[in-house]
């Protein structure tokens, strides 16, 4: 068992979290102010990030360490955030998998030859994360060393991973994922299957490398009846966190239009469930129940508002928190390439200032 | 008030309903079976459809009465839907309000010259339906004619029209829409005010020319959190509904995505709320109270699986509206393009006999 949330994962490093507000929420430990980071915090917003777009592709800031390293701890150098996310694609295990992947300019990823039978989906390769993705443990272990806030690992969730590797890209219906998960349900589990196994091995790689804690993005599972998750992702998704659990890091478990889903979700696993914005925080905590933390939940394209019309609706989410342990501010997905920096500065600053009065019976 | 559901609209043609069990369904009055139509079941799942529309543009169909009348009329010779819903496009209204509407073959709606500030919102040109939007009637008159079953009529409502207005086409996160609302709510309001007004006429000018119901496409509602919705839509949707009650035919209100909207959607009005797949028929209608009927809500791409399939969510779906009267069996969302047209038939078939059965008190 824990006895700190600073002694889990790997042994502490010279320079170690000073700031342990993020682990303590995961934990649903009392804290002095909400944490709060964003998705994909290290992202086109920054000046200094587009700067290393503009000279490497996707591609090769996510497999060059040094790089990955960089850009990971952009966000943290500018701005207050409580925790950092290792820069990487969900999509990344899918190459050693045996997929062609590209990320086409204006279209997003694209899947050269996408998984659509029996014979495709036997032929997937195994996975050995520190060699086949031994990057992106290396630039775990590089960040790791300059953070004073905890890391992030983090991966795709099996549905998430098999919708692009049987679509080919991203999707508007998920035509074909769903139609071989309702058509063929004998091979939909096996590849799911064969995902859960990759991410295990791929998660513990991470952990081990330095991550002290885990997201699991099933971004797209909103796409899904209550009835499809129940039948063809839960018993796979209480695999991956059961293994997962065994990792003694936070496992936060997140996905977008997932409010009629949360209680399947719950009953996966995870420490935090990611709430979108599609649902009001306090209900969607009722409706978890207060045994989990929660993250969320401003829309992100509310950091394009005028800041009074930010702050009414961050105030709101942090009146529906409450002063329960165990919330951990966040958007409900992705911060937006457009995102003024200065927005993005001042809700950190807000939701700190604000909490803290409320943390303390205040409001 | 209404004395019977065959009095409604317009007077009585030659030839008029015979088949009631939709007018009836929508107030929840008994039914022999659950009534069925599919939303866009004029379209591209079937070989006369794809036949029109090689040899004309989706606009020019829109815009010739024959040919509109004709597609509306195709798949309720074919078929035994319930309804008919008449061939036209959300979008339609916003041509002669002034924006440059195409639609690109692979990229769907385009408009050429987005609305974006206060003097585009102010340059919105008045609509005379019967003038701009006369091919719609005209074509509504036609159908009338020849139909058995009853004739729906329908508009884009004003959240949704707006959305692709601001956007200049789909949207993934509704950037610009999104940043007016809260950014200009006076512009915001203004725009959502105007369609309204728009949306009344036009939507009365059907029911003058023959539609015997209502239904309000709400398609991307399910994009906002439930606090948007509350301060920039619902007060819109309740003056478009409240208007649009005097017309006394049944409404529908449909939207996706919208499980944690759905009572704010029965607040702003309509007689049958739609449901889509992402939430248990049951739950949404236990939840919206059983002083509404409601309609849905099979996933379109099950329609893509093997009957056996099919059937066990049919079963499901109808087992959870049970006996009480008020449920319209249709899709979450519009029929996909290739869909095949004998699981359509399969669909309708079990629907009847299952419902049938159920209805009597069986199982």
């Amino acid at each position: 068992m824990l006895k700190s949330p600073l002694f889990c994962g790997p042994p502490l490093l010279k320079g170690d979290p000073t700031n342990d507000r993020f682990l303590k929420a995961c934990r649903r430990q009392p804290v002095d102010a909400t944490p709060v980071w964003f998705m994909r915090q290290a992202g086109r917003y920054m000046k200094v990030f587009r700067d290393i777009r503009a000279k490497h592709s996707l591609l090769t800031v996510c497999k060059t360490p040094e790089l990955a390293a960089e850009v990971t701890l952009q966000p943290i150098e500018r701005f207050n955030f409580d925790a950092a996310i290792i820069f990487a694609d969900i999509l990344l295990p899918l190459e050693p998998m045996g997929l062609n992947l590209e990320f086409v300019k204006g279209e997003g990823p694209v899947i050269h030859n996408p998984i659509r039978d029996k014979a495709a989906v036997e032929a997937l390769l195994p996975v050995t994360p520190e060699e086949d993705l031994g990057y992106v443990m290396e630039a775990l272990r590089t960040v790791r060393k300059e953070l004073k806030v905890p890391l992030i690992g983090f991966a795709g969730a099996p549905f998430t991973l098999a919708s692009y590797m049987i679509e080919g890209g991203s999707s508007r219906n998920y035509l074909f994922a769903k139609t071989m998960m309702y058509s063929e349900p004998d091979l939909w589990d096996l590849l799911m299957k064969k995902l859960t196994r990759v991410l295990i091995d791929y998660l513990s790689a991470q952990v081990a490398a330095g991550a002290q804690v885990l997201q699991i993005f099933d971004s797209w599972i909103g796409a899904l009846s209550p009835e499809d998750y129940r039948q063809n992702v839960l018993p796979h998704m209480k695999s991956l966190f059961s293994e997962l659990k065994k990792l003694e890091v936070p496992l936060i478990h997140f996905g977008t239009g997932t409010s009629m889903l949360l209680e399947l979700q719950k009953e996966a696993g995870g420490d935090v469930i990611g709430l979108d914005w599609r649902i009001n925080l306090d209900e969607g905590w009722r409706r978890l129940g207060e045994d989990v933390a929660v993250q969320g939940n401003l829309d992100p394209v509310l950091l394009f508002s005028p800041i009074s019309a930010i702050e009414r609706r961050v105030d709101d989410i942090l009146r529906r928190a409450g002063n329960r342990p165990g919330h951990i501010f966040n958007l409900g997905h992705g911060i937006l390439p457009e995102t003024p920096v200065e927005h993005v500065e001042a809700v950190i600053e807000m939701v700190h200032s604000k909490s803290a009065r409320i943390l303390k019976g205040g409001t």
